[in-house]
C-alpha cells in the first residue's frame, strides 16, 4: 500500500516578460491544483500581477489561489554575519508559512505549485525553505523543479552581447559582495540585488557597463556604455523610475577589457 | 524611401529538453523564413535532431532549412594564447560563413533565424560572430536574441538546488580557468567545457560535486555527493556514456562548505 504523495512544482516563470514562461512551465501550470503566489506587499505588486495573468490563460480550471504575504525581513545595513542571521531568521518564518500552506491549503495527493520569479536556482529562497522543511520531517512532498529564464540572460538579450568574454569565467555576485569578486581575473561581473548603486564604488577607465531595468516588462530601461561615462545618467534614471513606480528592480554587466589585444 | 532590411533572430532553444522552449522562442520560430542549422558533425547529431525536431512542430509553412558544417577547430591542448588564437582563427571563419549566409540564402526582407543550444549569452559564439559582421558592414541585419534555459538552470533544476548559497557569488568557468577562480572566496563554481575531468584536479574533504551529462534528454545522468566520495564513479559512468553515445556534454556544480556555520 501506497500513500498518496503531496507533489510540489517550483516553476520558474522567467524575469518580466509572459514570453518567457516555457512550453514545461505552461504544462507544469496545467497540471496543479493549488498555487501559492508569495506578496511582496503593495509596493511590488507587478510582480504579483504578472503571476496572475498568467494563471489566468494557462492554468486548468477549477484551481484555487492562495495569497500570502511575505514575512517582513530586517533590511537596515548591516555586517556579513548579522545580514546572515537576519536571512536566516526570515526564511525560518517563511519556512513556517510554507509549511502550513503545504499541510492545511493542499490535500495528499493534491499538486501545489509556486510561481517563482526568473529561474528558482538563482537567488531565490523557495527551494532551500523546501529543503529545511524536508529536513524538519513534519510535512512529506515530492519536489520537482521547472527551470526558468533568468535576469541574466535577459539582460543580455536586450543588450545582445554574451555575458562571458571567449574562454573567460563568469561571475554572478549579490551588490554586497561585489568587492570580493572577480578583482583578480580577467572575467566578467554581472550584479545583482544592488540597493546602493554600487556601480559608483567601481573605479577604472576600462569598464564598460550594460545596465538593464524591469527588464521584459513594458517599463523597461537600458543603457550601455563606459562607466565613467554613463554612471550619471544609469544614475539618474533609476532615481526617476524608481521615484515614478515606487520600486526598481534593475542587473548590470560590468566588463573589463583587460588584455586590449583580444 | 527606406530600405528593407534583413532580420536575424537568435533564438535560445533550452538545453536538451523540448519543452525549454520559451512561448517567445515559438513565436519567433513562426516567424523565421529561413534556418541556419550548424552542425558540429556526426557525433553530436543528437544535437541537430532536437533542432529540427522542434522546426517540425512548431514553424510555420514555407520555411527553409540550410545545414552547414562547423569549421573544424584545433583542439589539441595548448596554452592561453594559443588557445585565444585557435578560437579566433576558428570564429573568422565561422563569420565568412554566416555572412554568406546572410548574403546567399536570404534576401532583404526576409528573417533568419540561429537555433541557439542553451542561452545564447553563454559560452555561445553566435552574437560575437554576428558582432564581427556587423563590424566588417559588408551586410548588415538586425539582430533580435531570445533567451533561453542555460545547462546551468537546468543542472540545477535536475538537482533540485539553488546554484548559489545565500548571500554569496557564483562563479561560472569553462574547466580550462578552473584554477583561477573563487579559490579566494566562499562562491560557487559551476563548470562547462569540461574535457579532462578536472574536478579529479580539486582538493578539499569539504567539497561537494553535483554533476549532470545529457541533461534534459532522456540519456541523463546525475550524480551529487562529497566529492571525494562520488569522483569515481562519475568517471567510471562518464568513460560508459562517452563510448556508447560518441560524445558527452556535462556540467557540475563545486559546492565549498567553508562556514559550518550557515
Ligand atoms: C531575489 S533575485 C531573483 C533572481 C531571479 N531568480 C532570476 O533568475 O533572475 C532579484 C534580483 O534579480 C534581478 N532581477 C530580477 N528580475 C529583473 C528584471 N526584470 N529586471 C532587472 N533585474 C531583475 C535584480 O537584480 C533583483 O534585485
Ligand atoms: C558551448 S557551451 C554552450 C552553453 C549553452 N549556451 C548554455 O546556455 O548552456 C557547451 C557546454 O555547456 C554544457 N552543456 C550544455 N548542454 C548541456 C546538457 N544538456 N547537459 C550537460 N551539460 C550541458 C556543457 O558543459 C558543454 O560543454
Amino acid at each position: 500500500m501506497t500513500t498518496e504523495q503531496r507533489r510540489i512544482l517550483v516553476i520558474g516563470i522567467g524575469a518580466g516578460d509572459p514570453d518567457h514562461l516555457t512550453l514545461g512551465a505552461v504544462k507544469a501550470i496545467r497540471r496543479a491544483d493549488v498555487f501559492f503566489v508569495v506578496g511582496k506587499g503593495q509596493d511590488k505588486s507587478a510582480l504579483t500581477d504578472l503571476r496572475h495573468r498568467m494563471l489566468e490563460e494557462h492554468a486548468q480550471a477549477p484551481y484555487r489561489v492562495v495569497e500570502v504575504r511575505d514575512p517582513s525581513r530586517d533590511r537596515r545595513p548591516m555586517d556579513r554575519s548579522d545580514y546572515a542571521s537576519a536571512v536566516q531568521d526570515w526564511r525560518t518564518r517563511r519556512g513556517d508559512i510554507f509549511e502550513r500552506l503545504m499541510r492545511e491549503e493542499m490535500s495528499a495527493g493534491e499538486t501545489g505549485a509556486f510561481l517563482v520569479w526568473g529561474d528558482p536556482s538563482l537567488y531565490d529562497s523557495t527551494l532551500g525553505i523546501l529543503n529545511d522543511i524536508e529536513e524538519r520531517g513534519s510535512v512529506s512532498a515530492t519536489v520537482e523543479v521547472i527551470p526558468g529564464i533568468t535576469s541574466v540572460s535577459t539582460l543580455a538579450a536586450r543588450h545582445r552581447i554574451p555575458v562571458n568574454q571567449v574562454g573567460r569565467p563568469l561571475h554572478i555576485t549579490p551588490a554586497r559582495r561585489l568587492g570580493d569578486v572577480g578583482q583578480n581575473d580577467d572575467g566578467d561581473i554581472v550584479v545583482m540585488l544592488d540597493a546602493h548603486e554600487s556601480f559608483t564604488q567601481v573605479e577604472g577607465d576600462d569598464v564598460w557597463i550594460y545596465w538593464g531595468a524591469y527588464l521584459g516588462t513594458p517599463d523597461e530601461l537600458l543603457v550601455a556604455g563606459p562607466l565613467g561615462e554613463v554612471a550619471d545618467r544609469i544614475r539618474h534614471l533609476r532615481a526617476e523610475a524608481r521615484a515614478r513606480h515606487g520600486w526598481i528592480m534593475d542587473t548590470y554587466l560590468l566588463r573589463i577589457a583587460k588584455s586590449p589585444d583580444e
